[in-house]
């Protein structure tokens, strides 16, 4: 199998490092040889000494998605506009496709399936989502005897590290982002990671595979972390809870609710023990039940496990044609009705709040006669030790539509005795 | 694609089942049909019912094993001998097969292999091992990239579920085997689960495909749980850790090991957190890092899953030549030399030593001096508050190798302040 790299960055150096590494293991498991022929960078400088003596480096792309000889193109060079002309192109030239790019997949994903399946090639992107984890692989394979129900997934090491940091060390987030990127779990501008970018490009991708549905970004439901504080985390976790940035799709009988946003977990659930930098996927089928996949979430390294392994998938079919490929998304026929998707506002689930009030009697009154007014059932209430004359009251509720609660925490955000913006996170379901 | 099925217990009653339930997805995944043509059983009387209208039902293995209109043959017997005849009759015919037998592979998995290579089959093995958590694809696919380093797991839902039991509810291990059996978790005769004959069957399949070596079940040391302690149960969770029965195979440099084990897991080990009957299995690649897998071990519907998912991969490579298939143990070409196995004593682990001494000046001592005249080093000695004039003594030891320990536990166990016999259990490698 001939391969050519567009992008030579830590991901590309990674997987060099890995195929040599490893050549012995890979070419046993391969039955042959994985060659890389032709690497395509903006510093060939750079690349020259550490891919193999034969392989031709170049600062054109079409040097390597236009050569005759490559049988698969790697695209690892990041961004959307560039490397989707690539794409297309090596996809229109007959070549298989390894991307580690969720960026573009969630924004081109359709096109580039479509393209892929006229052209009869392999579009393979493990590397895209939760890299060391093989999300991509158990859910079109692993799992097709299932209706998945749900797929609940911390996604994004970034914004999990910070979380941790501020719960395990008791930092505030700007000292846990800080302390992030001083440790290289967070760019200079984290605001793509911490404000669920992200994490909604992955879980795009994943709600496609797991409900037969196109990639639909504008669909996800996004929130992010920046307005997390400290004494939440600390409040939740006496009540049973710990705070993730979750990503989530869960199809009811109303449609698909498809959002990243920062979600209490039960402490006793898989996911809550997910920390650090690390990355979690919970994906409950019908048939199978519940099962939770953990892993490395980024790195070079890990990120070339997934590539390497796409790559030998590919190596096995390079000569059959289309119809022995796993499906792109799955499915090898199209779904016959279209998706629904659940409105912004129209998603239930039982909801945290905490209202900070200055220490008036009745004030407890207050909250629960409104939230009794518009219906919303509470499961949990709770008032905190008076201090300097303010108190916190949590709330755990019932499942509540968001938009009926929205209207009531609206007016009570006007009471005398509410200070400050009333926080409210939903609560995971399970 | 055209199936057969040999063995209509639950599994095979589920998977039927499975295939009706989510007949349109299944199909659409497929892009094809998959057709249950014959089913072999003991009792036809009671299958006839719940098969498609068309299919034949017979008690004669010969009816499905060599029809030659099928091109799949699932074997759900149970059992060895006559499921062995049966699956090497299937592969003599060419049809690939599909199995959850775990103790048919265990034992005779190498021999099925080579028919299988020989004759161009697939053999199939998902629902084998932890059924629900695709861990044959993931080590056999997904880590094609890596040398798996370790692979340790909770494999055994019956002994979980004991010891989960024990520990939450404070039950001795009689009573919690009581209830397990009550609850469908045991069987009448637990013993084939508690101890370890279940786990060592899984552990040796698992072993085979993360280092490439031939199906060894007599490699496996095997101890079950049927000796822990409710009161080691609680000790342990106090010095941080919790007892778990697992499976694990590890590579050294001075060879292979390979065991089933009452083990101290470490509570912020993910592995800790798999109670009751569910199953996790723990994956580390070099190249991956460290991996967790979790879902339902066992159970009809849960079998199902990997079943299904098994034929769906089967169904795309039905008129494909084998060099396609993914290989039976992930390798296509043989490794140029032996396993090396570490013997049964020179395996190396911390390990946590119970002394019940009755409380007497100087018993510490005693076991202090004898560990260090063995050259055993203590990372954690701990002694209990006297009761009725007896006391325990816990240590945690660092690395030590078996025979060494055992010799020093010999002497001790002689000293006249030492009574009953001692508890050694090791400490999970991280």
């Amino acid at each position: 199998m001939k391969i050519g790299m567009l992008g030579f960055g830590t991901v590309g150096q990674a997987t060099v490092s890995t195929l040599l590494k490893n050549a012995e293991e890979i070419g046993r498991r391969f039955g042959g040889t994985v060659e890389l022929v032709a690497v395509a960078t903006r510093t060939p400088a750079k690349a020259t000494g550490q891919v193999p003596a034969h392989c031709r480096v170049s600062n054109q792309i079409a040097d390597v998605v236009n050569d005759p000889q490559i049988d698969v193109v790697v695209e690892l060079m990041g961004g959307i506009d560039d490397a989707y002309k690539a794409v297309m192109t090596a996809l229109e030239n007959g070549k298989h496709v390894v991307t580690a790019n969720k960026a573009l997949l969630a924004t081109h994903g359709n096109e580039i399936f479509n393209k892929a399946r006229q052209r009869g090639c392999i579009v393979a992107f493990e590397g895209a989502v939760c890299v060391a984890i093989p999300v991509i692989k158990i859910m079109r394979e692993s799992m097709s005897a299932n209706r998945i129900e749900s797929v609940m997934g911390i996604v994004n090491g970034t914004s999990n590290f910070i979380l941790t940091k501020m719960r395990e060390d008791g930092l505030a987030y700007d000292l846990a982002v800080k302390q992030a990127q001083e440790l290289g779990f967070a760019e200079a501008d984290p605001s793509f990671d911490v404000n669920g970018n992200d994490a909604a490009h992955k879980i795009a991708i994943l709600t496609s595979l797991a409900f037969d549905v196109p990639v639909n970004l504008a669909a996800v439901q996004m929130d992010g972390i920046a307005k997390i504080h400290i004494e939440d985390i600390k409040y939740v976790e006496t009540m049973g809870y710990r705070i993730k940035l979750l990503a989530s799709a869960r199809q009811s009988e109303s449609g698909l609710f498809v959002s990243v946003q920062p979600t209490l977990v039960p402490l006793d659930h898989m996911l809550a023990s997910v920390n650090g930098e690390m990355n979690g996927v919970h994906i409950k089928g019908d048939i199978s039940g519940p099962t939770f996949h953990y892993g490395a979430g980024a790195g070079g390294t890990a990120t070339s496990s997934a590539i390497v392994a796409d790559l030998l998938d590919i190596g096995r079919m390079l000569h059959c044609d289309a119809r022995h490929f796993v499906p792109l998304t799955g499915f090898a026929a199209p779904r016959n009705s279209a998706p629904v998707y659940i409105a912004p506002g129209a998603s239930v689930a039982p909801r945290y709040l905490r209202f900070t009030v200055n220490d008036t009697v009745g004030v407890l009154a207050t909250i629960s006669s409104e939230l009794a007014r518009a219906g919303i059932s509470v499961d949990i209430i709770h008032q905190d030790v008076p201090k300097h004359g303010h108190t916190n009251v949590l709330v755990i509720t019932h499942d509540v539509a968001l938009e009926a609660l929205n209207q009531a925490l609206h007016s009570l955000q006007k009471a005398d005795s509410i200070e400050y913006e009333i926080v409210s996170l939903p609560v995971m379901s399970n």
